[in-house]
């Protein structure tokens, strides 16, 4: 056919390879998992962005192996969770469809995670709150939409790696999250890595390479 | 002359006109402040964004009657400050000379200002120590470049009006205040209002309006 | 739940807490109201940007108790107006929908306002005629599209604080509201502040900070 | 040499070619106005944005034939002004440089000028106090940087073409001059055609030719 | 009711006010265009931009006295042609929407129109065959979607005043028009003006504005 | 004085504080390091972004405790280095100051780190070459300009973690570093994460935060 | 009619017209082509951007003679190939359409073409294995969304001319494609050239254009 | 040293390796040349985007072997012309700078290159007169600023391949060379191909692999 899926992913990158759904026909999604499956039956695959064509697709072909969460589709069972936690936080209830989806491909690639939702800086006792639990968290996906003001306040308080996520959550001046996306780039907390708009899938596959880490000399 | 000095503002708007240096000969600051003394010769005059030779015509113009700070000309004497207090807070030294814009022209228009320096949201702890005397202020302006974050944050914590304003501090995707004047726009602490990327003038003279309302039915 | 609603902010802000509905599941919405409700029984609750399945599970949910007007759905009895008049001005009667999001939220919040539609400054005679009526006002909000000439010239011609507010009325170069936001930014009137393109919910919360004050030293 | 000077325009268009100078060498730009004085010798030639250097070079080679203003050289008589009057109007003391170079490009062509300066809408009765005298003209050329409001409200006064020229004045959010671009592409008044930020004389050529019309079936 | 129709409006600009309907319904529209109609009843009444709920409330209310094009209804008799010939030229069929906006508009301000379609850049003979014509207008509109090239290229022919309307004909980095708006407003060719993206309205009223200068001395 | 510096950092973030030298008086930023310093002497303070009057103020200030590199200034001895190692690989040689103010600031911060520079993709062969090299790494920091198309390529061949750099090398559509920025933010190779253009300094520190990780159960 | 169809195009620049049929009713859309058979009743007509409407509209008037492919419509037989081969290289498998349309409009120009997909820099081994292949090609159009990476390394890996097309595929900072175009504009491989976003047609038009080039002297 | 030079460009894409110099010292470039010469003695090397120092200092080094035009210094002797021929055309005197550097890279590579200078499209006869010349060209590169509009008439013109380059001339809404850089991708010509803003260089290594094409099968 004509897709080269790069079934050899997980060995080179230590992490599962996605299909991204978008743009590709149900047909072409079904197969790409299928190839992958193949190449790695004990491995979990997982479909991102998928609409509800594609979604009943993937159950068509997969059936029972298939668990499906904030349009990812996972089929294969998870692996244990060994290493983590990882803190999902995000501002505001309309961000959570974007912490979802880091959360559960987090959890597809073995990670233990903690959401922490609603803690927006517009009323800071709610973070403050949660500091302990922030604390203990070796790594922080932090997910915000409008101002994207979170992540600079979150750095500021652990010593954790900090996984900015911006959403397109907000209207006008927020130009789809731009405006979060650049609030995250200027981070006035040094240490705050910022992934694309919306890709909750990326801050997870982040996390996954961090919570990995075993420096030493 | 070429200029219309619009010497009738103080009446209909309640404060000073200001010149605008910028793209002026030093001739035409000085000309234009000289018409507005004449005018209001016991009001003080404002130019802004006066370079050096500007600010030396108008001292050479005006003698001891010119006080300047952060690129601002002053000529006559200030008010007494019978309104207040304006608290201006900026979040890194690098945006005091924009703060300094605005209390300068806060002074000079009857406010009395308390400057509160250094506080960005990198470092929470150091505005909750201060949230008592924000809490005082009838007002607060809030200068912040970089990702912009602290009137949001301040905003969460006050009750006053809180006008923002975005400074040009920064480099790369902080695109010249770009980056912070988003953030502020789209703050989750509703009640933000904001004036242009490095306008301490502005904010100022949007203070200076606040803290002359008489609401009443 | 998922959701920490603040139920403090009345007390910290002086103004009551909005659920932000776009991006949120009806029933989330719902559960929002009534957290608010819960805490403060006595106070009325909002949801701005609600599109028709959300007003329909609040009006649901609440029954009599709710109000709707441009989006915005109130649950609880409004406050006597104490304080105003806040005058909110439009330019065209396409803008008005955002007008009215404004004036409502005022008034749930205990304003008079006085509605002024259709003054754009195509006709100057039009807003002319009003002046003594502006003047009247404590606060303004202006709310314009495509060019958003208007708050620039209405603060020339009253002393109140002024609000702008940038719809996306317009097209082509209007870019979503972009243009009058620009322009309201780089207002030659000095003393006005901007709120986000359509957020005339924004520009209320301003307002009802801004006629609280009570200024003096 | 290199260049092919465009010598038949002013047939062609009905108005004189003129040398861009920028990133052109002054000996270029002596060597294209020559060849244009060669081409057309009883007709004036112009070069705009001249530096120093480029100025100091066509006054060596052109001695007493030349004027200059606003970085614009004039070789050559200028033609008696036949067609007119054309208002150029501008908003502030700084936006002065632009109109100047619309108001000698058009002279340069044969166009009476009056120069209406400082009346931005900041302070509309400056403006409203020249009315009659802006209903005088027949074309009508409006400069403004900052918020760029001037164009719609002069618009919405008179009955003439209305080409309107958003200058690079301001700072920030002004962006240089897109901001007031926009809202004069937006204008709110019909009829407002816009020329390139700070090209006073693009609006003087498109004078010319609206001036040289002569309607009729 | 709300608003304030303008309908001095041909007294003072020479040309009939039109509604913008976008963004309004159809019973705004229909009481608007009543307003006009009383106010000036031998005068024709626009509504631009009318979707088809619009555009059957409008039949609806004037019945026989509509006449519709290109979303733009016109209620009442036209004038005579007594002024022209206006050259509309568009660059592509897919212009052909906008270029009937101008014409129609046009017509109902007693405009001569003669539309040239189908006559872009990339082939150029195309253009060339039509030159004479073109000389012959005393205004002309070019409309030009894609790379916006067609008005630098006519206004190096005409010596009449040239109108640029840019399209959002085009996909990728056309972005909505912007492409073409940009090529239009920095023409190499002087004196061409612009107007609004899709704006044939605006380029019509220019025109009108155009064709009815009476210069002198 | 003016300044709160937050000389707890270490303490609650796990690296030391840097002072952002840019729009700061060399005074304020010797000012700022003594602080540092004497609330944690046993410490080394960093200034970032210091010109050549501010890098001989602190010369002079602190004398042969200095070291500078790539516009960083450090005060005090670097601790062992303990972790590691990092590899700071850049696409071209006008990369290298940027790839140098992350590997100065990383080895401050008691990082090994190896610097990889030149291996941009244009010649692939130049980075296969040096992939066992970079498999050791514990984690990645990539610095590139022009087409920012290094980070992509690197992730798909390590599993470490990806900061990637974007550099404002390149000129033209380049915009002063966007380029290489969306092109990072828009990684094909899931994991990358992304700091501001020209940011050396704040990939290191999530470098620092990231080799500080021990995630477990 | 309106439309003055370029029939003479192949002579002038060897290769078919094609009719832009975004924004043209199907009628307008049929009679192009018909103008276009009638002209060169031997050479194939093209469509592109047709939907479904208007393949359908084409179909009815030309029956059997109609080839669809990715939204072109091709009228009339292709040519034999006799140049080439083309290789047409695409990252991901949602870039496939884009890809389509650029193999099919060679293809109707006589361009042997060989499709190369899913060989995103993510997994370089992928376009490894195939280098051999790509240095057999004449030329190469590469076709990336996302990051736009690819070009960059394939153009490093052969001496053939490369035209790259970036694609809408992606969200968030892709902005619809603008971070692949910058992407492409700045590569550090010399001599990649490239065409607007998703426009496969216009790589196959350089393509023709290209592998027609008969150098000599 | 830090840089590994890619000395086996030559062979993989056809063309000599160039050093960027913009960001290096003048010894970096002059040490990479150095390489690149030791690499391939017989083959000439560049540096592009030399300033006067780094000019110098290549001089300096290889002496009699320099040959500098447009920023461009070559080292070393340059191959008999045997391809071609290239016409470099260009709109104005402005954009000279950029095509000689197309030029002289061109034939640095054994490019015969003819240069057609100002012929700008708003004085079409200049083009129209030289359009034989153009036709016996077997490549043409076109440079233009402000509207960019000349290549989309060139393409219309010729059948040889045409890649453009926008230059930064102009001023305003030009935008640094966006105006034209988004004209050229939205040519309505088909088979336009476009390099970055000033990349003389980038569009000459595209002709040079385009004017290396056998195309056969
Ligand atoms: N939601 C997502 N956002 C960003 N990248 C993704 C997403 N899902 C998958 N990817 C990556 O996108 C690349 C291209 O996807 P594909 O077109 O499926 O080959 C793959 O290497 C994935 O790792
Ligand atoms: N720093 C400033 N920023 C923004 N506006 C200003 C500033 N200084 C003065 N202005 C206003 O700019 C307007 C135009 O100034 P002028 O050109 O001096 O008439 C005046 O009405 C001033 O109120
Ligand atoms: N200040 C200016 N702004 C815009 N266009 C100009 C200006 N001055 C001259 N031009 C036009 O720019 C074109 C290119 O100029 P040149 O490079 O001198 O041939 C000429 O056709 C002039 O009519
Ligand atoms: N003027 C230029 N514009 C764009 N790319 C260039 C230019 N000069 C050299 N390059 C390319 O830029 C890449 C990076 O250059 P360097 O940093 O010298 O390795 C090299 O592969 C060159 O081929
Ligand atoms: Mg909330
Ligand atoms: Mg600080
Ligand atoms: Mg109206
Ligand atoms: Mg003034
Ligand atoms: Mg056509
Ligand atoms: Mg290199
Ligand atoms: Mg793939
Ligand atoms: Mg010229």
């Amino acid at each position: 056919g004509w897709a080269k899926i790069d079934t050899g992913r997980p060995e080179r990158t230590g992490a599962a390879e996605a299909v991204y759904a978008a743009g590709k026909t149900p047909e072409q999604v079904v197969g790409a998992l299928r190839a992958l499956r193949e190449a790695q039956p004990g491995r979990v695959a997982l479909a991102t962005r998928c609409d509800a064509a594609c979604e009943s697709a993937v159950r068509g072909a997969f059936g029972d192996a298939v668990l499906v969460e904030a349009g990812v589709c996972a089929v294969g069972d998870f692996p244990p969770a060994e290493v983590g936690p990882l803190a999902v936080v995000c501002a505001g209830t309309s961000d959570l469809p974007v912490a979802r989806e880091a959360e559960f491909v987090a959890r597809a690639n073995g990670v233990e995670v903690r959401l922490v939702a609603d803690v927006g800086v517009a009323g800071l006792h709610r973070l403050l709150d949660r500091v302990d639990r922030l604390r203990e968290a070796a790594c922080v996906v932090v997910v915000a939409g409008m101002d994207g003001a979170l992540p600079s306040v979150v750095a500021g308080l652990v010593s954790a790696p900090v996984v900015a996520v911006p959403t397109s959550v907000g209207y006008g001046a927020a130009f789809g999250g731009l405006a979060p996306l650049l609030t995250m780039l200027n981070s006035c907390s040094p240490g705050v890595s910022v992934v694309n708009i919306d890709n909750g899938f990326g801050a997870a596959m982040a996390a996954v390479r961090i919570l990995g880490v075993k420096p030493g000399l």
